[in-house]
């Protein structure tokens, strides 16, 4: 690219291109509209980008994010403080409160166990989970961690060092997604909906 | 979105999903991107964004985007100054610069002449071209706007305009893209094709 661009456009474009989900042609792209756009709103971006790394923390109680010292839910006196819902991101819990059905509160692993990767349960946040659970009084764990490989094998390691407190562990349902088409859903998925069919 | 992020998330989250090609999900995936990169890395993207808007210029002589007075292709004293290419946009240049087989200069024409968005001749580069051309010692014009409406009518409009000077005018080749399936061509593209066959 080097010699088709001037420096500053070169720049931006490679700090673009380190986005997730930004290739090179999307990152030239945006670079094009930054050059469009007013000085102001290109003040307003810049100023959002740092505001939100230097404001945002995590809730030190779930690790969710939060601009105060904890997160909108665990301040939340409304909230059911019996049930845990345990997810590996905090952009899975946005997912889940779309739904508005669950009432209780989270608890954030940033990461899941993955052999793989070198992520093993020490580097996700499964200690701090133990010490909520010794504090606080809850009833029922939902691991709501992904449905692949890592988020399984987080799931029944929490699950397997849980169970002996006696606490309820749960996980989330797999199944054929609504409005999805059977024809287009994996076996897996396919044989998991069968295994987890219920009368009706 | 308002109730499930703190104000600075959200606000990164909106200013991301102006940008173009970034939806609400993107957005959201970007947000949550920088609240994990390095605080160094945040700050070198806000600097990146600033800066290109702040130093980033037209060229004088063909509105190519350029960081100096006139930029690197007009400044370059071993292109063909006799063959002028004219596209719509710096992008444009990028991509024909790519090919390494054009070595003539540029002209940008900022846009493309549309009636539905109000854009007229006037509203884009045309009068600098003529000035140009009245300068520069020109023997070819190819016109490399978009292969759609807006970019076929402002080949159109500016053929008629130059033609009488006695340049000679050129329009890009449509055809089937290299390497295409010519099941999936459109019917437009493909009797192009027809159209411009060539012995071979």
């Amino acid at each position: 690219m080097s010699s088709y661009h001037s420096a500053p456009i070169e720049k931006l474009i490679h700090e673009f291109s380190k986005l997730p989900g930004i290739g090179n042609k999307s990152a030239q792209r945006l670079a094009m509209h930054v050059l469009k756009m007013s000085k102001d709103d290109v003040a307003s971006l810049a100023h959002a980008i740092v505001q939100a790394k230097e404001k945002v923390k995590n809730c030190t109680i779930c690790f969710n994010i939060t601009s105060e010292e904890n997160c909108r839910i665990c301040t939340d006196s409304k909230r059911d403080k019996s049930t845990l819902c345990i997810v590996q991101e905090p952009k899975d819990i946005i997912a889940i409160e779309k739904t508005k059905d669950y009432r209780g509160l989270f608890h954030v692993l940033q990461g899941a166990i993955s052999p793989m990767e070198g992520i093993g349960p020490n580097e996700i946040r499964i200690k701090e989970l133990i010490v909520r659970l010794q504090k606080e009084d809850v009833s029922e764990i939902i691991l709501a961690t992904n449905p692949n490989i890592e988020g399984e094998a987080t799931a029944m390691y929490i699950s397997k060092l849980i169970k002996p407190s006696g606490i309820k562990v749960t996980r989330i349902a797999h199944g054929i997604p609504v409005g999805g088409d059977l024809e287009y859903i994996d076996e897996v998925t396919l044989s998991k909906a069968f295994e987890g069919r219920h009368e009706i």
